[in-house]
């Protein structure tokens, strides 16, 4: 990605008359053919023409006319009175999207958690008793961590760590804990190993981990899972924040229901992915 | 799947006259949205304006419509000037991908195949000449980029596209072979349609499909057909190895079996599908 301005700015927004409206008989044709596509699904697979007006509220002459056009076009084929998408809808974006890093499909959900919360957002994965950064989005605050991609901190004493460590059988959770030495960030550091196994099994009971200052005197951090279609846990989303600015209670309040949104709506793109 | 007569039949073909025309200008503008998507590639994963409308062969205006069109529907994202998709696009493939009624059975038997190969496994689907990937399975589950799910690869030269083209009637692999110029990839392919259709023959025959560096110097494949319960070829599975590792002899000896085993079991489970 090229470097861009950091706040979002509507394209073109010079000439708004130009813009099309939502009522504008173009815009809607469009979003009735998508429409059209998205209607196929596990439970629907094949169509008749009525099933399609039915399920996406087009009277059968529209429907009709979209099916007949992307018949035309390639992207749906009929046998009899049934239609059914082909592998050309894959062409729209999902081949190209999908051969991505799986982190590209989470940074504009993680982008869209930092502009409403303001506090950075990041991505890590498990290696051993470690945690690695996949992925990061500032916010454009003076004071930011700095961690960056890559970047390793050990499991045990971070809200991503204990909740990578909750994605594990508990007995390998238990064994990465004392596979390595743990030793005092700061004066609030958990480090005995059953106290950290407890932690770890609420961490998987509730779903979701937060730990107040023991990485760093000052910084909270609340973390969520990211499961694949298997709900195996493949990486683990955070917030972190300021003690001062925002005390964990706060946190848990404000920021939990936005962080487990994101990790769902992350975990319904990677479905997608191989 | 509802049983659906071999042939496909074009759709509702009585009265022709209602069948929108290349020329009308619905199909036309849902033509264009849809080219306006397929520009964005990892060549061009962001745009401006004057790069789609180059890319897609539209009108300046145009192309602005298409777009602001797509950002108004969630489908394209603008930072300043530049226009990126955004993940909704999958819902598009994703439609394809759930209706496919083998997508979800499959993904378990193949991953116990590869935990019993330890090399890669993928289905595809062939559309015209060239095969689609529909589902893979790496051998190891670290997010890697590699042949994603809508990749394509033309279907002469690969062990899953001969065992595609081996199902279809005889004269219609041919002509899928003939539809298409066929260059050498290494320097064991073989591009000649008389071979080929032999090539293609055999499989048939066989029922599976080994391809010996003809795609990549170094890479065997091989493929056998997922087959529906009337025993149309609905989707080709493979192995992928490298020839310094796993000779295309062994491979064949040691994977075939529990390559064509793999395909049963996935046969079977569709059998349960309605």
């Amino acid at each position: 990605m090229p470097d861009l301005p950091p706040s979002p700015a509507p394209a073109a927004q010079a000439d708004a008359a130009e813009r099309p409206k939502p009522g504008d008989t173009y815009v809607q044709s469009f979003a009735r053919g998508l429409a059209v596509i998205r209607s196929f699904s596990a439970e629907a697979p094949t169509q008749t023409l009525t099933e399609v007006a039915t399920r996406t509220g087009l009277t059968r002459a529209g429907a009709r006319r979209i099916l007949l056009t992307l018949e035309g076009l390639g992207y749906v084929e009929a046998q009899g009175r049934q239609f059914r998408l082909t592998p050309k809808i894959l062409d729209l974006g999902f081949a190209y999207l999908s051969s991505l890093p799986l982190w590209n499909l989470a940074e504009p959900v993680m982008e869209t958690l930092v502009a409403e919360v303001k506090e950075s957002c990041s991505a890590a994965v498990l290696d051993g008793a470690e945690l690695v950064y996949v992925l990061r989005v500032p916010t454009h605050k003076i004071m930011r961590i700095n961690l960056g991609i890559g970047s390793r901190l050990p499991a045990f004493c971070t809200s991503m760590g204990r909740v990578l460590l909750a994605g594990l059988p508990p007995e390998e959770a238990r064994a990465r804990l004392a596979s390595r030495e743990r030793l005092p960030w700061t004066s609030r550091t958990v480090v005995e190993l059953e106290a950290l196994v407890a932690l770890v099994e609420e961490t998987r009971r509730q779903g979701w981990c937060l730990v107040n200052q023991e990485l760093e005197e000052g910084l909270v951090s609340l973390a969520a899972p990211i499961v694949d279609r298997t709900g195996r846990t493949i990486a683990a989303l955070n917030i972190s924040g300021q003690a001062n600015r925002t005390p964990p209670a706060v946190m848990v309040e404000r920021f939990l229901p936005l962080l487990l949104q994101a990790s769902r709506d992350i975990a319904r793109l990677l479905q997608f992915k191989t």
